[in-house]
């Protein structure tokens, strides 16, 4: 393990987002090899993670700007990555304009009083830059330590945020979700537009705090089919990202298990799309048309393998990269726990080797 | 509701197989309206199942054939539905060849010493016949109460086993199971080659008692890329239908999420493919090829939607499935447990209406 000091990461003078490998991978260009970072990369599988957030819930390890510091810069550290990506969770907007969620451990986010009536959705307010100052802090203290790596904003799209909302937790059939948007349109609507506004918000007071980069996690929306995403989702994915036009820096939109919907997730404003394990790089491309960028998509259970195996999937994943126009290697989703950190880090080596 | 009382069903001479509307939609004949029944048609949305399964278990109630006859019955009575699906569960075969094996309320299949080593491998042995002789007498008492209604056999794919055997009950990631795969490729196909016959025998006991169409169902098997798919899942699931090649009965193979691997499914020896609700069913048909029937895909969150909702979809899906070479309506996962059983009488009634 290389242990990249904060000075090593100091900044020069030119501005990251313009010449970051991460930026022009984004723009389109074939790089000699991808950059790379890690969904989820900051968590659990670091022990100096670990160690860290002993004692410290995860919605005040996510409002407290120094452990939002360290703990995005332990993997740009460690493992030498190409990106940082903000330390948050996707509900810290949501508990920023008051709503009452927990993150419990081993379930994920608990809602005390789930959305489901016109009144639950009215009584949702607007998030003011006011209420996320820690995060501006948090964003400005990385930007200033990242140096040249870029720094990737994150927030939650809509229908996942809804999602959390209305199921009151989380929901392997998102039945009550999806109730309530078959049944209730306008109320539908309404709370998503509200979210949308919310996201937005979080999203540019990252940018405003030097962020240069963005991604929109719509995790559950690989759930709908093409034609309900079409119609219950994208105008509010559309609203997040048209919010952020005025930013000219790499926006990308991901979700798992989102083959059907690629190109709609790119309509949505994207210029990068996530893509998991299931669709290969070259054939989502293909899918999405035109020329945009694919971040992707190497299974993250391949890294329990054997390291064979993991080169193996590791040369094919920047192979199928290379036929897209513009690849940025990261998992089909997030690292999870029980992988070795050494084994990132190896990853890392072996893409910038190839 | 309408009550049908065991002597509605009875037979009469013509063998149920070859003119069942099942049998002709699954032989690629586009009829007047599709045959519909719906994945865990029997089970906990029917208030006079719950009532029965008081005080018994799951696997208790699997192997006591009044009880599989009755809980099988209750659907097709009270819907009209055009097939009974065998009343089982995944894990019975792996129980009859003494693996433990508890069926957890709210949880799932709990394995008590998942299998992990060569040596628990070697350990399966294989199903006789004699094992599940319960199993047989269950569908010659139903086959006898059905009469020209259909009885569809049940089984899990071996990939689904292998991943509960594995993880030692239900899994989000399915991690430990691929890693398996992708480090012991000679273990994972010992694995897989040995639960592929405890499906088949499974089956065949099915389809000699009297069943007249099958389903093998790779639940999980969505969570693999297609390249996976094909080297390591494949060959076992062929291996299935190549046992039941001297029963010329539908063959349905479902999974959820297996937008990208409809086609491998079909090859695997399937006359006819499920399709969740992410693909619609006339794309499905094209991505298949051939003239091989699709089976689906009504979401089971629309079920819990306002009856016009439903009805639209209904109609939406009967549409796209004329369009394929032959359509069994169904939903495109399992009856979600608040459904109310009113409604799915309803769609019964709407779809032999169009």
């Amino acid at each position: 393990m290389v242990a990249m000091t904060p000075t090593d990461l100091k900044s020069t003078e030119e501005p990251p987002a313009t010449r970051s490998s991460l930026a022009r991978a984004a723009a389109g260009e074939q790089l000699a090899h991808p950059p790379v970072w890690f969904m989820r990369q900051a968590g659990r599988s670091l022990p100096e993670y670990r160690k860290l957030r002993l004692g410290t819930s995860m919605l005040q390890a996510c409002r407290t700007p120094d452990l939002v510091t360290e703990i995005t810069l332990q993997p740009v550290r460690r493992h030498r990555v190409d990106a940082a990506i903000f330390f948050s969770d996707i509900v810290v907007p949501l508990v920023a304009v008051d709503l009452e969620v927990e993150i419990v451990a081993g379930t994920g986010p608990v809602v005390a009083h789930p959305v489901r009536t016109a009144a639950d959705v009215a009584a949702i307010r607007r998030l003011e830059e006011s209420d996320v100052a820690d995060i501006a802090v948090s964003v400005r203290q990385l930007v200033a330590e990242l140096g040249d790596v870029p720094l990737i904003g994150f927030a939650g799209a809509p229908y996942t945020l809804a999602s959390y909302l209305i199921e009151g937790g989380p929901s392997k059939e998102h039945a009550r979700t999806k109730a309530l948007m078959y049944s209730e349109p306008a109320l539908w609507h309404a709370l998503l537009a509200r979210l949308a506004e919310i996201s937005a918000t979080f999203l540019r007071v990252q940018l405003a705090a030097g962020a240069s980069a963005v991604q929109l996690f719509d995790s559950w929306a690989g759930g709908l089919s093409a034609a309900d995403y079409a119609e219950y989702v994208l105008p509010h994915s559309q609203a997040v990202f048209a919010a952020l036009a005025d930013h000219q820096v790499p926006k990308i939109h991901f979700g798992v298990g989102t083959g059907e919907l690629l190109e709609l997730m790119r309509s949505a404003g994207a210029s990068v799309v996530g893509v998991d394990w299931r669709v290969p790089l070259d054939v989502a491309a293909a899918r999405i048309g035109g020329d945009t960028a694919v971040q992707g998509n190497l299974d993250p259970a391949v890294l329990l393998a054997d390291w064979p195996v993991i080169e193996r999937s590791v040369r094919r994943v920047v192979e199928q990269g290379r036929r897209a126009p513009g690849h940025i290697f990261n998992l089909g989703h997030g690292v999870l726990p029980d992988t070795d950190p050494d084994v990132l880090t190896r990853v890392v080596e072996l893409v910038h080797s190839l």
